[in-house]
């Protein structure tokens, strides 16, 4: 069932997605001690893969649904990209965002045509004022990772990798919400041969390496990581699908994830967001377990502010 | 002549350089009101272009004067790639760097296997250095641009580029110590399509531009810029091809460099040094003479010290 929605939501994006290019290095796989190949999504319109999810989702609604617009609340990279995706699709986006959301950040959902609602800064008043709006508009509510029609968007920027590279042994990504490795341990899971998922996740944010090992849904108390994108908890649709197709999540500090980023910077010459380098870092810190094997990374985005970097 | 040379050079060097992308931007095409093609150089072996003539010229040597080595004097670019392209053929470099030379350049010229001799921070020391070695080992002396040999490899990048897109009516680069401009617009007269080539140079070592104007090879008195790769000056190799084939030499202040690359960085998502951005902002300055136009641009390097970036 899922192998045929991930070829039918590929095909109904692609008019509006990039196909990201790979990359490779071979210093970096010297320094990994595997071959590496690099799914590029920093280079994805709007600069990350959330484009992919956000486009399927408006894909997929009504015609009637269409005329009253979509809601999420966000403060990163799926704000821009459902209203980008919105904008191409002449629909209209509701943004809400706290209200201390970094100004570079407002900026760019004013620049993809988004219409900004900002609320108190807590999980709580996010929720509450999406859904009044949603109330109020009719428009419909688009999660930014727990979210069938979006999980199945993101995965098929694995599902590129595996049909340049079919014979990757393991797919390693970042964990935030989950939408990203839900959605690539599903395409691993059908086209990949004996394709492994491997997660990787901020010690400060454990949530997900939390839950995994629980097997329920677990919190963050506190979330001080630079990776400002992998801050968001698991949700009921993603959960399971971790649970089921994922191999592991590996645990990284933020000095790690500095270093990785500073690799990729300079090895691979291209600009890639903290929350990216988690997965190269999460490799690397554990980089006897996949010695010589043929290893995918996905590289979520590319969104940093330059005046705002940690080296 | 030099056509043949172009395409002979670019068959002998293809085994040890990449064929490296050509990206576009819709947004930088609305910035600059013309259709970019960036030719990124940066994505080449050691970062740069200059990874061309430094192979090139080293492969056009006999057998005997392969044993002896070769020698260049550079603080920059040159210095690393003439280091890993003699490690690439198995002849021994001698790289000649001033003192002062940042500790992270004479770290990357060791770990491609030059090796490094130091002299007084000065011209005449370079010189006198570089020859000396050559006259002890009896290596080879390459100059880094001001050398036909290289100056013809540093155009394969531009014959690349009008292979990919043979209507460009403009290709935009860098000038210092112009082998490149010189190569780019030796390749622009022999495969392009009545395609024009102009430089990018800052006004703070505006020497080829002074040059281009007054008809002889003029100096620079301070060269207090950030595009640390463009403070050299022209040679009489370079120079004439320059005075024959170079459409115009246009100058650009340190605040539009610094604008240049933040746009590059952010909008491409790739890591490219100052005196790259100077091509960029060269077009950008005087965007109104090239409206609509297919324009190629090379992104020359991507050697950036991530612990002094100007933003």
């Amino acid at each position: 069932m899922y192998k045929q929605q991930l070829l039918d939501c590929h095909n109904r994006i692609k008019p509006y997605i990039h196909r990201t290019p790979v990359l490779k290095s071979r210093l970096l796989d010297d320094i990994a001690g595997a071959q590496l190949f690099f799914k590029c999504e920093n280079f994805q319109r709007m600069g990350a893969y959330k484009m992919r999810g956000a486009t399927n989702a408006i894909l997929l609604l009504s015609e009637k649904e269409r005329t009253k617009g979509v809601v999420t609340h966000s403060s990163g990279n799926f704000a821009q990209a459902l209203s980008l995706a919105a904008q191409s699709l002449e629909v209209k986006a509701y943004i809400v965002m706290p209200s201390n959301a970094p100004k570079v950040k407002k900026v760019a959902v004013g620049q993809y045509g988004g219409n900004i609602i900002e609320c108190a800064p807590t999980i709580e008043a996010r929720i509450t004022t999406a859904s009044k709006i949603a109330y109020e508009t009719g428009a419909t509510f688009i999660h930014p990772s727990n979210d069938m029609n979006v999980i199945i968007g993101q995965g098929t920027a694995a599902l590129e990798l595996l049909k340049d590279y079919p014979k990757l042994d393991y797919i390693f990504a970042p964990v935030g919400g989950g939408g990203l490795i839900a959605g690539t341990a599903l395409a691993a899971n059908y086209f990949g041969n004996n394709c492994k998922v491997v997660g990787g996740e901020p010690f400060e944010a454990d949530d997900a390496y939390r839950s995994f090992h629980s097997g329920k849904i677990e919190s963050n108390d506190t979330t001080n990581t630079i990776a400002d994108g992998l801050k968001t908890v698991l949700g009921d649709q993603t959960f399971p699908i971790i649970l089921e197709h994922v191999h592991d999540i590996i645990r990284v500090t933020e000095d790690e994830i500095v270093s990785a980023m500073r690799l990729i910077w300079e090895r691979l010459k291209i600009i890639v967001e903290p929350s990216s380098a988690v997965a190269l870092a999460a490799l690397i810190r554990e980089k006897d377990r996949f010695h010589k094997k043929q290893i995918g990374i996905i590289i979520s985005g590319g969104n940093v502010d330059l005046n705002n970097l940690p080296f």
